[in-house]
């Protein structure tokens, strides 16, 4: 059989994730935590299952998890989204993304992404046959250059990928930058997929510049989030998407007929979950207590530590300790020293290694402490 | 904005679920049972849950429910899957269908088709730049003419799509047909996408016929099924599929950038609940009690009832009682008489319409009382 994707392999995070389990390697590659969520949520879904909530969900979501996140978006971005219209639930953020590229990019379309750029993006661009067209994010601060994104623009530009707190890099875009791309799209019909996955995820007091906040933007945007990183269940696989009704009617139109609708029970859960807001609220303060550990612990090897301004990872310069390019830098510290990490040139379209790896810290302590022991051990 | 699908409309099962509690209406539409699954599937959840299980699943699927499918598969149709390379786990069957038609068909691709066709099949090869070519089921018995397939196939020719049982009209391909259908691609690279997702329920003895278990087919096929319809939990949205690793390999590749992986405890309970062979292999006379029932409740109405070898769905035809297009007719049914059931125009491309209704019969013997008792008033 001839391959539609001859070049397509297989995700990093499987690669690592495996290789991790193969060395027993402390698995700080892969993003999930290791700690267990909060017994209420596997109540409120028992309660559910057992009170016969086990058929198809509408096929936007459950209207009690829809009411929610509408509450949600609306306290936190000032934004009023319909949640008859304007929300959907998906099976994971990774499916929203890739059904929002399906349901607005005609074969031969561009899409502009953003170097290191997450790895679903582009496989999803080509599988409807769309082209991706790459701005950088400068190196060490991963900053976009919003000049360079202009001059990309073509009459074929059909879409802006951006993601904000950025994966693997942990850098963030700021409301500046949100009014530079409106700029950069006014007049077009460019539509903008922001990927905010890790919106509740902030540190030393940063506030997170939403799309859905920025009203000019949010006309033309897809918001996605995820319930996954927020409540420490990724195996779950529910996150949402929020946008103007006239986007959402075509987003729908192409999740209708690739997953037609999201697991039911666990909707009805983590809508009850939401009730106390303090649990997303509360996320950014339970991370950079890790986060804060976690360097101090790596401040003791010779890695260098890149700013981390959200997400959960945390980006490492191994310079000064190795010659080796970061694939197999990565390979080596599983394998040799028994800790599993992210090489970042495997988001860089042309390879280009700064030699910098990506470590998850969404741990729990003794896991970050483990995993220290053992870089300090073999530096 | 420009729409990619300005044609596609919201899938009628969305619509007619919608329409059938507005009005109140006993709903016999969208295929989903009305009485609850066993509490051992739901403590089973729990459990995993309470157990931690739940962070990303592999991307494949949970070990333990692929050796289940490889076990149940084996013991069914012989067929020795390698629960490794030639299962993966999906979030539902209709992913799993996308994701399978976006695997292989490239833009301008062929897709042969039988009408009339289960609406999600066309929307997900066109969203791929696909072109759907269309063989017809004979009425009233909805037999194939595998001629007609022959004469159907050109050099674009990427796929061909069965189903059976079949949805909506409960037809069932026999062992002659799968040889007609070997005969038909013997010597092309047309890959085989089969919808089996009816597997446990067939009628009067009848056995499925699967293209697992045809050795020459199933080099060259990915089987498709699901757990929704076989233990009564619609909602979870779990399903499968398997086939050769060369075909598994290249699903994967998609499947990943789709949805990633499937929603964890699901799969732990799903795999816990298929112990016993007995669950799945009491479906047949567990429906045929309701379809027997059902069929003897409409016996009393001016409906011709069509033959029902396998699903849960009985269709009926009411020419002698309307002279409304089918659509209306559901309409009207839903609105004036409390039934709701799906015309069967809307899978037929050119709208054919043989004046026959779908009625679901997955439903408690009460609920199949009431709506035959507002039949039986109106005619
Ligand atoms: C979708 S699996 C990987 C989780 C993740 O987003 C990451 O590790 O970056
Ligand atoms: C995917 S929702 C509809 C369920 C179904 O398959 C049907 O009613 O035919």
């Amino acid at each position: 059989i001839d391959s539609r994707f001859p070049a397509m392999g297989t995700t990093i995070f499987t690669v690592m994730s495996r290789l991790a389990a193969e060395c027993s390697a402390v698995n700080l590659a892969q993003g999930f935590p290791d700690f267990q969520a909060e017994d209420a949520l596997f109540d409120a879904m028992h309660r559910h299952l057992r009170a016969g909530r086990n058929q198809y969900a509408p096929m936007a979501g459950m209207p009690e998890l829809r009411t929610a996140i509408a509450g949600k978006v609306a306290a936190l971005y000032g934004a009023a989204y319909d949640s008859e219209t304007e929300i959907t639930v998906t099976a994971g953020a990774t499916q929203a993304i890739f059904t929002a590229i399906a349901a607005f990019v005609r074969p031969g379309d561009e899409v502009i992404v953003f170097a290191p750029v997450y790895d679903s993006y582009v496989p999803a661009i080509e599988t409807v046959g769309g082209k991706a067209v790459y701005a950088h994010l400068r190196f060490p601060d991963y900053a976009p250059d919003w000049d360079e994104v202009r001059a990309l623009i073509t009459p074929r530009t059909r879409m802006i990928v951006i993601n904000s707190p950025h994966n693997p890099t942990g850098a963030l875009l700021s409301a500046a930058d949100l009014d530079a791309l409106a700029g950069v799209v006014r007049g077009s019909d460019i539509v903008v997929l922001s990927d905010e996955v890790y919106e509740h995820i902030l540190f030393d007091g940063e506030a997170h510049a939403s799309l859905s906040g920025h009203l000019e933007l949010a006309a033309r945007s897809i918001v996605v989030s995820s319930f996954g990183k927020t409540y420490h269940i990724t195996g779950w696989k529910i996150g949402y998407v929020v946008g103007p009704a006239a986007l959402m009617a075509e987003f729908r139109k192409v999740h209708q007929f690739n997953v037609f609708t999201v697991h039911g029970p666990s909707q009805l859960a983590i809508a009850d979950y939401m009730q106390d807001a303090s649990r997303h609220l509360g996320l950014a303060a339970f991370y950079q207590e890790k986060r804060d550990a976690f360097r101090q612990l790596l401040a003791a090897t010779p890695f260098e530590l890149l700013p981390c301004r959200g997400t959960y990872f945390q980006l490492a310069r191994y310079e000064r300790m190795s010659e080796l390019a970061d694939r197999d830098f990565a390979e080596w510290l599983t394998r040799e020293v028994g800790v599993a990490v992210i090489p970042v040139s495997v988001f860089q379209p042309d390879g280009r290694d700064d030699k910098v790896v990506r470590f998850c810290f969404a741990k729990r302590e003794e896991t970050l402490v483990a995993a220290a022991a053992r870089l300090q051990r073999a530096f």
